[in-house]
Order: C-alpha cells, then structure tokens, then sequence
C-alpha cells in the first residue's frame, strides 16, 4: 500500500505523526491532504529518511537543493559536501541531478547519507548511457532504457522523479505554430523533444504512462511532473505551450491520484514580477490542487551571478501566492555548476523566500520568529538575536568586521542608535 | 525661480532636456510630472551634477546608496571608495549619513565628487554638535541650530534633504495609546521624538515647516519627508502612528507644492510581503501622488547578513506597485556600518530589485534588456551576454571558476546542454 492508499484507510503511520509534529499540525490534516492529492510525503518504500518532510497547501513552504556532477566537473566528495551545507542551512529535499561519471555510485553514496528526501531526473541518466563512448545520440535513445532506468533509480531508493511527461507530440508541435524565443530550456525536456522530433513518435513517458505509474506505485515514488516548457528567459512566460503542457500535468496528476500515486507539479522558472500570481493560480487550478514545485521564478533575465537574488524576489511572491516547494538557484546559475558556497547562498535565498512567504500563509511558528527578533533587536539584545535569525554563524562574523564601541550597539550608528532610550 | 515654478511656465532647460533624453521620454512628459508634483528632480541650485536623474511616475526606478561615517568608523576616504562603486555600480543618488568626524568636511568632498544627487539628514549634524564633549543630550538639541544646519546644508548644494516632519505632538502620542513592539526605529525619527517627550514642545520642522519651506526654495532643494515612524519591524507594519504620519506628510507635501518646492516622500521598512501593495497604494494616495522613496521593504526580520535579498524581494514588489525610488540595503544592515563590497552587493540588489519592477511597468528599454540577454543565452554567445548583463566582471569570473570543457556551454550541463540544437 502507497501512503496515498493508507492515507485513504485513514492510516496514521509513525511516517503522519512525525511529519504532523514537524508542522504543528494534526495528523488529520496530514492524512486528509494526502489522500486528497494536496499533500505529499516524497518517501521510497525502500528509502530510510531522518528527516521526513511533508510538501503541500496548508504547511511551511519547503525548499530543494539541486547537487551532482557535471561531464565538466566529477568529484563525488565535493557533491556530499554540498548536500551536508545544504541539510545544514535549511534543505529539506536534494536532488542529485549528475551527469558525469558513476552516477549509480554517486546516487547511492546520497540516499545513504542524506537525511532528507531525494529526488533524481532519471532521463538523465537515460541520456548519459546512451551518448557515452560517442555511439549513439539523445535522440537514440532507447524507450525500453527510459523504463529500465526509472525501475533501477526506484529500487534503489529515490524519493521522487521528475518525469517530462508534458513534453509530448502536441506541445512539442505547439512551439512550430506558437514559436518562443528559448524553446525548450529544461534539460531532460529538451532531451524528449529531441527524441519525438527525431524519432516522429510519441514520448514514452506520456504514451506509457500506466507502466510509469506501475513503478511509481510498487516503490510508492512520488512523481514530480516535469515542466518541460517552462520558460527559460522573462519573454517566454506564460505562452501557449506552457500552458498546454500544464493541462496535460493537470490530466495525469488526476490518473496518478486514481492509482494511490503521490504528484507534484513542476513549474517555472523566468516570469516577470506581474505573472507570478496568475502562474500560480493557474497551476493549482489546473493541477487540482497539486502541491506546486517552483524553479525560481527568476523576475528578470539580466542578472547571471546574483540569480539567487532574482530567485528569491520571485520564489517569495510565488509562495506567498501558494506554491509549496521551491528549488533553490545559486549565485552559479546560468554560468556553470555551483561549488559548496553557492549552494550554501542558494539555501539562504531560497530559506529567506519561503520564510517571508509562511509569514503570509499564517503558517504556525514563523510570525513568531519575527516577533522574537524584533524584540531583542529592539532590546539590543544581541545573543538572543542571533538565536532567532537564519545564520547565526554569519551574524557573528558580519557583526565582529567593524565592531561597536558601545556593546550593545552596532556600528552603523553607535550612540546613536535609536533603539537606545538614553536622551 | 525654482525648478517647479519653471515647469509650471512651461520652461524647456537644459537640465530638462538631459532627464528626458535619459528616460527616453518627451520633456513635456517630464515637465507636466514636475509642475504636478508627480516627479521631481533634485538639484540645489549651488550644485553641479554630471549625472542628473528625475523620480517619479512614469520614469524608470531610481535607486540611492547611503553612506557615511559612524562615531565607530570614521574614514574620509574610505566612504569616497563607497561613493564611486556605488555610482560604478547603477546608484541614481548618493545620501551622506556620517555621524563621525568632521561631518561639514566630509560633505564638501561627496558633493564635489558625485556625479549624481546628494542627499542628507540635517538632524544628525543637530545630533552630532550636541552631544559632542558630552555637553549636552539630544533631547537639549537646539531648535535655531535645526535651522542653521539646515541653511548651512543647502548652502553647501545638498540636493535632497530628509526631514521628520511628520514625528509631531500628536503622532509621537499616538504611540503611548496604539503601542508597537519597536518603537521609533528611525535614526532621524527617534532623535525628535526624544525632544519632544522630553520638552513638550513640538516639533520646529512641523511646527515652523513655512521656514524649512524658505530655505528649501531658496536653493532649491528638494524635501524628502521623512518616515520617522516606519515600521522597524515587520509585526508594526501598517499600524495606527504610521499612516497618522503618512497623513501628516501628505498635507506638507501640499503646503510645499504650493511654494514651489520639491517634495517626495519617504516610506517603510519592514513590511510583511502581503502589505506591500496597500503600502504603495496608500503612500500614493494619501501624498496625492507624490514620488515615493522607500527604504526596501523587509520582508522578513530574520536575516540579518543578507537583508539585502530582504529587501530586494520587498523593493522589487513596492517599485512594480509603483515606488518610484527604492533606498538600498547592504547586507551589513542591522550588524555594522557596511564595508565597500557592502555597499556594491547593495546596490546590486537594489538594481535588480528596480529593474524587475522596470519590465512590469513598461519603463522604455526595460524588456528588451531581458530580450537581448535572453536571445543570447539560447544563441550561447556569451560575449554579447556579458554585454547586457547587470555586473559583467562578476560574469567573466564566475564563468571562469569552473570553465566548461566545450566553450559554448557552461559548466553545469556541459555537452547536454539545452540550447544546443545538435541532437
């Protein structure tokens, strides 16, 4: 039995009552939103998770921190490390999107070690097995390996999958007649539309859907849809093969729902700040109210090497708006693979949008770290202070650069720190 | 004559001509804004600026850097530094905030050296020739030398004056009968609020506001009323005693239109992302569309170290609402005075935060920034990137850090990337 069919027995696992405990919430409220499709526990049957989260409407916004190798940059270490800074600095979710070297070795180094969920793109390495040695093309690639591979990542212990299966023969032809000035900037989406145009066939992972949702089930992996049409730069957002494929996310999340099987909905990605809103509606209202798992949204295109930053103005508004999950982006994005303090920047960023948004969703606990912080801000009470605020490590440090004269001060305005009540 | 009263005569100045060329707009535009009130430009008539920039509706987002010596840092030269990388770097206007050292010196230098406009707060030189020797406290601050400070001030050619003319009698006692958890976190705000409490008197720049009015017309310096009672936290955000001094501060913006004086306003701090929009909405309103100048919004208390992704993600939202002027906030902000790489990840931040506000509104050039970079992102021509990007230097190095192995991708996705057509 999945937990969706469990959550449906009203079954409450060891699983519900410490993911409720975490949230400060009933296990009713876990259970009900579970079976509904509105909640989902990402958690391999074959999986051991220390820190088990839940991800949906009515809990803290949670957030992922993507890690791997690349074929330019291979160090198994490094990427462990990466995923500890994560844990450490707030991740709830990584994902090991690698795509160079042994990436069945890399894989399972990170479901032994991480504390948390973990999610993979599996068509990635679909795609790294069949260009390797120089052989064979992505659009080569063998419909039976796309299978195969789901299969070996699901035994092994992964989480949740982003499978594209929006990417199909009418949204790919939907960017003839509707063209867009990206395309396709999903990676693994771009692989499929590779393949369906090459191959003039349907994608595998939308044709085979019931097969897909027969491993999902047996493992009780979640699926996380993949947006493969999400947009890759501010101009492209919103447009008809968007929204096209959203539908059909929207068609097999209620399919998905019907076998026991958790989804999430993936989406974009590079909106401007007045699209937010309208994306997110748009996505929980075409999804069902599918939890939502937004990259970003990015609010503008011009800013390489602070794309935390554009992330974070985009993420906070998007899940404030209601999106429950949000991928990180580091200061590397759009440049090359982030090293370990990108990541640690990235998790701030990301922990700072979600933060500001559970503010707005009344989520339990986080009105009243502000309250606290501000509090001792307003007492000078700088031990205290550093309890309250997201990196504690960094408040010493920043602090300690140009130091006070007066203790209970700062820098910035020393005696004359309006906090103070001396005339 | 004032710049107001040569745009209500319908007057076509240089300086017109050069603000509208900058804003690819007509100089009717820009006059019609000024003899209105929607838009300023600050410009003492004793001051030379290479650089000069109008705010206010319909023009792109401005954005203003605040430095200064703090009685604990005190270096001429150093807050120079601070100045020309914050101008390299996309700041609209310069504020001089010391409280630390020869205050009058160091002024003479900032506006000799600026390109762009100088602002100031008088009330800390008030403050800082007080309480110097240990004489005197701030609640014994000299009502004539309010005056004289600011007289001296506009002498010097400061081209934009914060002044709290909205912490009254009334308002400060709003604050016993509608108490916050913060207080009067404003630096300027807490200094008059002081000396009121402590002399029962009201407050001279409210109480002799026809004076400040003079002086300001007679070099022609705009006032930028102060917020003294912004909200220091984000559970103050939107309360009784700030919108009594928003109300205040719409009445003098009147009065000081009347005399043909400059006015902008200034507004919060820290506000909770779903107040941002009534912020706004309100400030315009109730200041009969004033420019708005606001300092962020936080949208969360609790980061202090990175406040300036706080703050980017509540500025952007405030300027696409329609703030006109967005202060920057340094991740030093609430630990320390910043340091110069402060001062350039501030400015940055505030940059993305105005021109993703830009793009929503409709600012000419804004989207076809975020066009060119986005076409050649998906051409791979990183060259012309770096020439669209917001920090070119950080582009090339980052790119560097990790260099792809094929030169036309980057290194996080290497040959799989997505926008190759090659299949």
């Amino acid at each position: 039995m999945t937990l969706m069919d469990q959550a449906r027995n009203n079954e409450v696992s060891k699983l519900i009552e410490e993911v409720a405990k975490y949230e400060q919430l009933s296990t009713d409220f876990i259970i009900k939103g579970i079976a509904e499709g509105s909640i989902v526990i990402p958690k391999n049957v074959n999986r051991i998770q220390k820190m088990p989260r839940a991800i949906g409407a009515g809990l803290k916004t949670k957030i992922n921190a993507n890690l791997g190798t690349s074929p330019d940059h291979i160090n198994i270490k490094e990427e462990l490390e990466k995923m500890n800074i994560a844990v450490k600095y707030g991740a709830d979710a990584i994902m090991d999107l690698s795509t160079g070297g042994n990436l069945t070795e890399m894989r399972k180094e990170i479901l032994a070690q991480c504390p948390v969920q973990v999610g993979t793109v599996p068509i990635y390495q679909v795609a790294c097995e069949t260009v390797r040695g120089g052989k064979k093309k992505i659009s080569q690639m063998d419909s039976e390996l796309m299978f195969d591979v789901i299969e070996e990542q699901a035994e092994q212990g992964v989480d949740f999958m982003t499978i594209h299966c929006g990417v199909n023969m009418e949204t790919v032809s939907m960017l003839d007649r509707q063209p867009r000035l990206m395309g396709v900037v999903s990676r693994g989406g771009s692989f499929l539309a590779k393949w369906i145009r090459a191959n003039k066939k349907e994608n595998p992972y939308y044709e085979q859907y019931d097969r897909l949702l027969k491993i999902a089930k047996k493992y009780d992996v979640t699926l996380s849809l993949g947006d493969g049409f999400r947009p890759g730069g501010t101009p492209d957002a919103t447009d008809g093969p968007q929204i096209a494929e959203l539908s059909i996310l929207g068609e097999l999340a209620l399919r998905a729902r019907k076998e026991g099987v958790q989804v999430m909905i993936e989406g974009p990605g590079h909106i401007p700040l007045d699209q937010v809103q309208a994306n997110v509606l748009l996505a929980k209202r075409m999804t069902h109210n599918s939890p939502l798992y937004f990259l970003g949204p990015l609010v503008t295109d011009i800013a390489p090497g602070y794309d935390h930053i554009t992330s974070a103005i985009g993420g906070a508004m998007a899940a404030s708006y209601g999106v429950d999950f949000i991928c990180y982006v580091t200061p590397a994005e759009h440049l090359r693979l982030p090293d370990i303090n990108d990541v640690k920047e990235g998790v701030i960023a990301s922990k700072i949008s979600a933060h500001a948004a559970d503010i707005v969703k009344n989520v339990k606990g986080a009105r009243e770290q502000d309250y606290m912080m501000s509090k001792y801000r307003k007492e000078r009470n700088w031990e205290k202070q550093r309890e309250y605020c997201i990196d504690p490590i960094k408040f010493d440090e920043e602090r300690a650069k140009i130091a006070p004269n007066l203790k209970d001060t700062c820098s910035m305005c020393g005696e004359f720190c309006s906090m103070r009540d001396e005339e």
